[in-house]
């Protein structure tokens, strides 16, 4: 079976994190919208349909018969058939947990450069974002990493739950990408603090599949239109 | 077996969805934080722990020998024992899809008030939390509102995904509730635009098991240190 990933065709943004389970996995799929104009349309006009299961925002998967939106929820679901979480219930909560606070992190880290609103240009709130990196810097950046941090430690690594690579690994290599991407003269004195993350980022670089991704056309370079931005006035 | 949830103890906040599973259940629970005064140090301490399944945030919830952190998460576990989820995989995904994105939802109205940090008050970001809710009224309400409103039209009600009662529904009662004391001036005009919605609402309330929780001490009113805060200036 192939799989349709439907997401927007020039960011990375949320759509990333299912395109890394895809290619770790080595599963074949198409990017819909990237494809062809005609995908654009079509993922808006599955996100109109009136049955079924409709999604509020892409990305969405199309997997047979089954439409799945939601990044974690799409995680969860290729997890499963793709050895990327474990098989007990046990296993899968928590990995699944792990990802719904990448998902809060990665929010926290879209609102950096979006404060006061999704249907406004950065441009508009220039002044709030500024505020609000700070505090994003200084607050919440130590806090999400350091939790990872901690967890890697606790587990004995080198993933976050252990020897075994799931989806939330590969989430949080790209958290890390971004990271550097958006915020790279915190992120270079910052990394100092998190060897243990930034270990397991580098690891996961280098699985075959995925440094073979990146290097490929596949792989869309960041950008301004994305989740993770780079604005000079936002990194100090 | 009796549930452990950990959450604080005077504000309904994202525990609330929890407990709203666990009342309609009818499960035996502790609501551990709410007991005495230890309650909240033992929630700290398991947040600090070095082994297990730590949880970044609460709330979080004790099942036997389980630790499970994340409200959706918590409510997929929740539904899959409790009768309040499908038992298809098709159906367990859409649901929690719907719970997802209730989440994002419910962080965008936690947002209004506080858009520049939460280790921040209210009153040191009034300008930007103004801002942020006139957007949020115009643009993001209608918008998620309105695909909730469409769903129950397109599964032919009266709950989200057709005739039986899911979490989801028990969380859009909370939403509706929660947008209803923070917004009673913008929500009087709009709730006309969601008549589907609001009798989903009055569908749940009136489901015997909540409807004696809604009476009972244990349902905590809302107030200006959760998640839906009213804040007049906020409300136009």
């Amino acid at each position: 079976m192939r799989y349709e990933l439907y997401y927007w065709p020039t960011i990375q943004g949320r759509g990333e994190f299912v395109r890394l389970a895809l290619e770790d996995a080595g599963a074949a799929y198409v990017d819909v919208a990237r494809r062809n104009k005609a995908g654009v349309a079509a993922m808006m006009k599955l996100m109109q349909a009136k049955a079924g299961t409709p999604s509020f925002a892409p990305p969405f998967l199309k997997a047979g018969s089954l439409t799945i939106g939601q990044t974690a929820n799409i995680l969860q679901f290729l997890g499963a058939r793709h050895d990327l979480a474990p098989k007990s219930e046990a296993g899968r909560l928590w990995v699944h947990q792990l990802q719904l606070t990448i998902a809060d992190f990665v929010q926290e880290v879209h609102d950096t450069h979006h404060p006061i609103g999704t249907s406004l240009y950065y441009e508009d709130q220039k002044g709030p974002a500024k505020r609000r990196s700070a505090e994003f810097r200084k607050e919440r950046l130590p806090k999400y990493c350091g939790y990872f941090e901690r967890l890697i430690a606790g587990s004995g690594g080198p993933f976050v739950t252990g020897r075994k690579l799931t989806y939330a690994d590969l989430s949080l290599f790209q958290v890390i990408e971004g990271l550097r991407y958006a915020f790279p003269r915190s992120m270079k004195k910052f990394e100092r603090d998190i060897p243990k993350l930034i270990e397991l980022h580098d690891r996961v670089a280098a699985l075959p599949n995925i440094a073979a991704y990146l290097e490929s056309p596949r792989r869309i370079p960041f950008n301004e239109d994305g989740l993770f931005r780079h604005y000079k006035a936002l990194d100090k």
